[in-house]
C-alpha cells in the first residue's frame, strides 16, 4: 500500500509523524513524503523534514495523510497543494487529515456535504467551506477520515489501522508505541481547559 | 533556552517529535537538531529529518532530548553518540529520554544508581546497565527524566513544561495540541494487551 504523507512549509510535524508512526512500519506499506518540490520542508516549530517525491512525481496514492499547520490560513493560499489534494483524492482509497489539514481538504472540495472535524479553532472555517462539522475526535465519512488537533492523528491512525489490517494488528501497533496515554493534566479540549487559556490559545492560533 | 534534539540513524521519529512539539514552540526555546554529521538522518520507518548541527558544533545544551529506536541494540554500539551524551549531560540542566533512548543514557553512565524507565521491552537491559528500573510512564530522578515507549514523550514533555514554565503554560500547550487522547483500544501497555500480542511485539522489538 502506497501512502502519501503530504509536506508543506510551516506544517505541524506531529500532525504527520503521529499517523506515520502508526502506519508506516507495517510490512505492506510503502511511505512517500511528497511536497511541491524535493528537498527539506521546514515545519512551524523549526524541524526540517525531507520530501522524497514531488506532486508531479506522485500524482496519487492509495492513502493520503494531510497534516495541519499553526499558520493554517496562509496554507489555504497554496494553490498547487490544493490542486494536488483535489486530484489525488479522486483516485485514493482513503483520504485523511489531521488538525487543520481538513481546511485544506475543504478548500479542495473534498468535504462538501460531508461530516468532518478539525482543530477546534478552525471549526467555523471548515463549516464555511461546506463541511458538516462534528466535534468528535475522529470522524469517518465514506472514504474520508478527519480528526481533531495535532495529537488526534494517533487516535485516527489506530482506528484506520484496525479497518485496514484488523484489530489484533492495530493493538500490536498500540503496544509497540506504548500508547497508554497519561497526560499530567486534563486540559486537552476547550471544554476542559480554563476559559482564559482557551481564549489565549484561540487568539494565538485562530487567526494565525 | 537551547534544546538539543538528538538525531541518529534508525531512530524512532515520534520519540523526538512528541517532545519537540510540546517544547519547541515556546518563545524562550531555541531548538537544535544535532547529529554526528550534518544532513538528513533516516528514521526507522523511512522519514528523513535534517540535522542542522554536529556533535562537534554543539557540545551541549540546557536541555537534551534523546529518542529511542526499534533498532536500539544496534544504537548502543554508536560510540560517538554515547560519548556526546556523557559529555553533554555533564553541563545540561535537564537530560531527558524517550523510549529506548534511556538505554543510550545508561550506556553513557548517566543512569547509574538512578531511577529510570524505558520502552517495556528494554527494561532488563536498563537494569543490566545500572539503573533502578521503574514501570512508571514518566520517571524524574534529579536532573534526568526518562519515560516509557514512543508516545510517552508527550506526557514527559508536558510534565517538564509545567516544571519549566508553570502549569498554565503547560495547559495551554496541551490545549493547542488538543491532547485529549481517545485511543480506540486500551492495549497500550503489556498489562493491558493480550498475551499473544505482547509476545509478538517482544519478539519483534526485544532483540532488534
Amino acid at each position: 500500500m502506497d501512502i502519501a504523507f503530504v509536506l508543506y512549509g510551516q506544517m505541524t510535524a506531529l500532525d504527520l509523524v503521529g499517523p506515520y508512526e502508526v502506519l508506516a512500519g507495517h510490512p505492506q506499506v510503502k511511505p512517500h513524503f511528497v511536497a511541491e518540490t524535493l528537498g527539506t520542508v521546514r515545519c512551524d516549530n523549526g524541524l526540517a523534514i525531507q520530501a522524497d517525491a514531488t506532486f508531479e512525481d506522485l500524482p496519487g496514492a492509495e492513502l493520503i495523510v494531510v497534516p495541519g499547520s499553526s499558520h493554517w490560513r496562509t496554507a489555504l493560499d497554496d494553490d498547487s497543494l490544493i490542486r494536488w489534494l483535489a486530484a489525488a483524492h479522486a483516485t485514493a482509497t482513503w483520504t485523511t487529515s489531521v488538525c487543520t489539514g481538513s481546511t485544506l481538504l475543504a478548500k479542495a472540495g473534498v468535504l462538501t456535504g460531508r461530516r468532518a472535524t478539525s482543530h477546534w479553532v478552525a471549526r467555523d472555517t471548515l463549516a464555511d467551506d461546506g463541511a458538516i462539522v462534528s466535534s468528535d475526535r475522529v470522524v469517518i465519512d465514506g472514504d474520508v477520515i478527519t480528526c481533531a488537533g495535532v495529537s488526534a492523528g494517533i487516535d485516527m491512525a489506530l482506528t484506520l489501522a484496525a479497518t485496514l489490517w484488523g484489530e489484533p494488528t492495530a493493538s500490536a501497533i498500540q503496544l509497540a508505541l506504548e500508547y497508554d496515554p497519561q497526560p499530567p493534566f486534563d486540559h486537552g479540549s476547550p471544554e476542559k481547559a480554563a476559559p482564559e487559556i482557551v481564549a489565549a490559545v484561540r487568539a494565538a492560533l485562530g487567526q494565525a
